[in-house]
């Protein structure tokens, strides 16, 4: 099954139900990316802890969630396994032998973990694994010697430490252990959330896969709206519009009369917004659709999982005893 | 086995044949230690990676021959499992939690690693691993939930951080896992080598306890010697002196006397050489009778290792069955 295809790592937290941004920035790229790759599919529930240890009660939970999402829009489990990190426990022993092989120093001067740092005011307080949490990344991706990787702009730091840590293990130990892997950058930017800043379930500014048509035309109705038209007739300015950004992305035939109707006062927000909700609606019916089908059917999920974890373990177990012949530990 | 009494955990580094130092040190007390606690004796491979990760040629040897000291040396596997840490995977995994528990800047602090790191010249490029170094040694030692852990006064900063994890652990996640471990401090204070500094394999000050007769003879006919005293008839100095240093050790009956005779100048550097060198010959032959029987019967060695392994996965497996359900990731 797929084993001459090229290889990728996928991973998402399990923050619970996905939104909007999940799906245009990650998982729609993983759908379309498992016809050509042999593709891993991985819910980061170790990486929860990086941040906030002790909030663990709902981690189970949402690794459930996020495979019914996963599956309701279209990962196919015969294709590429969807599995938890916490299941597959080599991603932890990769994790400590790769440790030993990057300074604590090059650590500190990765961006992303120090935004990241500042954004929750962790900055005097980080803990070890958080400062480690590319480290867990490298081994999660190594782990299954994945050829690329794809990622939002943000994350791609994070895959320059896994080729450096590639690269070191496979000079430290003389043997071609890891692949290099190529950063494969989604396509499309961020989605805005409802308020116009980045979407994300922290900021209650998401419309979520599962929302049914009459919350995603509740929310759609508050979206932030240009402040400096008070009448439909006043010109519109869609460069700033959070509904245009999901018409350019929903609806991309009908984009350029959109944008003149705007500008020209023709297209009133309000009737803009109640149209966007309902294409919104009917994208996301089908993958709501099956949502119904695996809410009902949660140990057949159980069962994916289970199944998931056991090819990832596979390969990760194959990949280890790799590494310690290597180094000459087996 | 042992399940109702105390349990300690103690480890060593695989650096190769263990010298009196290690003896005096460590071995000897958990020799005595075993006998009132369910102890687990454990090769310490990966924490070799933490300053030489690049070295990794000989550690699965040296695993072997320290396991031969050991058992040379009198402990019992039937009393107590010898194992190797890197066979039991549940250290890795134990070392990601807790990485999640301890801030960077608690392990900064840490006065054993700095100076390690100082001694090494590895300051600025210290290892991500390195610098948590620590954190795994309290895996160690928690993953067999250990009421002590037998040490030198310089690794009792550790326990400290030990201590602390455990505390941690039990507060974030609402349930007492894990003991927290009592110092249990060597009461033999460091043997000195043969040129008056601490016994150290790299220092190439050291008396082996395989060493032969002759060796040992060799070795302390050429051991540091008072500059101060030129004819057998000039006064002594016992306190600085390394020969002085084993008799206290070795020969503690007659201390008093042979620290008169060297004062008074009656018993000279040579003819206490020869004396304390035959004396440690006695010390180490029994040792050695057991060694030659272990050489030559390795895979009895390797059947008790395969054991020990055994015996400690069934006590880490279901710590981390505990740890993984107060975690609620299980």
């Amino acid at each position: 099954m797929g084993q001459d295809k090229k290889r990728i790592l996928s991973g998402m937290r399990p923050t619970g139900r996905l939104h909007l941004g999940n799906y245009v920035g990650a998982l729609e790229n993983w759908i379309q990316l498992q016809n050509t790759y042999h593709s891993f599919h991985m819910v980061a529930d170790w990486h929860m802890l990086t941040t906030a240890p002790e909030a663990t009660r709902e981690i189970r939970d949402n690794c459930i969630e996020v495979v019914i999402d996963w599956l309701s829009a279209g990962l196919d489990p015969h294709k590429s396994p969807l599995f938890v990190q916490s299941h597959v426990r080599e991603h932890a022993e990769l994790y400590l032998i790769l440790s030993m092989l990057i300074t604590v120093a090059r650590l500190q001067r990765n961006p992303t973990v120090k935004e990241q740092a500042r954004d929750l005011g962790l900055e005097s307080n980080m803990s070890f694994g958080h400062l480690g949490y590319p480290v867990l990344q490298a081994a999660d991706i190594l782990l299954y010697k994945a050829d690329a990787v794809p990622v939002g702009e943000d994350q791609a730091p994070h895959v320059e430490i896994t080729r450096e840590m590639a690269k070191r293990f496979n000079f430290v130990y003389n043997r071609e252990v890891f692949p290099e892997p190529e950063t494969i950058l989604t396509r499309f930017a961020r989605l805005p959330g409802l308020d116009g800043k980045k979407m994300s379930k922290s900021l209650s500014n998401s419309i979520f896969l599962s929302d049914t048509a009459e919350t995603i035309q509740k929310k759609v109705m508050q979206a932030y709206t240009d402040p400096t038209r008070i009448r439909k007739t006043d010109p519109g300015h869609p460069e700033g519009c959070v509904v245009f950004a999901y018409h350019q992305k929903f609806e991309p035939g009908t984009v350029k009369q959109v944008e003149c109707d705007c500008i020209e006062g023709k297209l009133g927000c309000v009737e803009h917004k109640r149209q966007m909700a309902k294409k919104l609606a009917e994208v996301l019916a089908p993958i709501q659709e099956r949502r119904v089908y695996y809410e009902s059917h949660r140990s057949e999920v159980q069962d994916i999982i289970a199944d998931g974890d056991k090819q990832a373990r596979d390969v990760a177990s194959k990949t280890m005893s790799e590494v310690r012949q290597a180094m000459d530990l087996e």
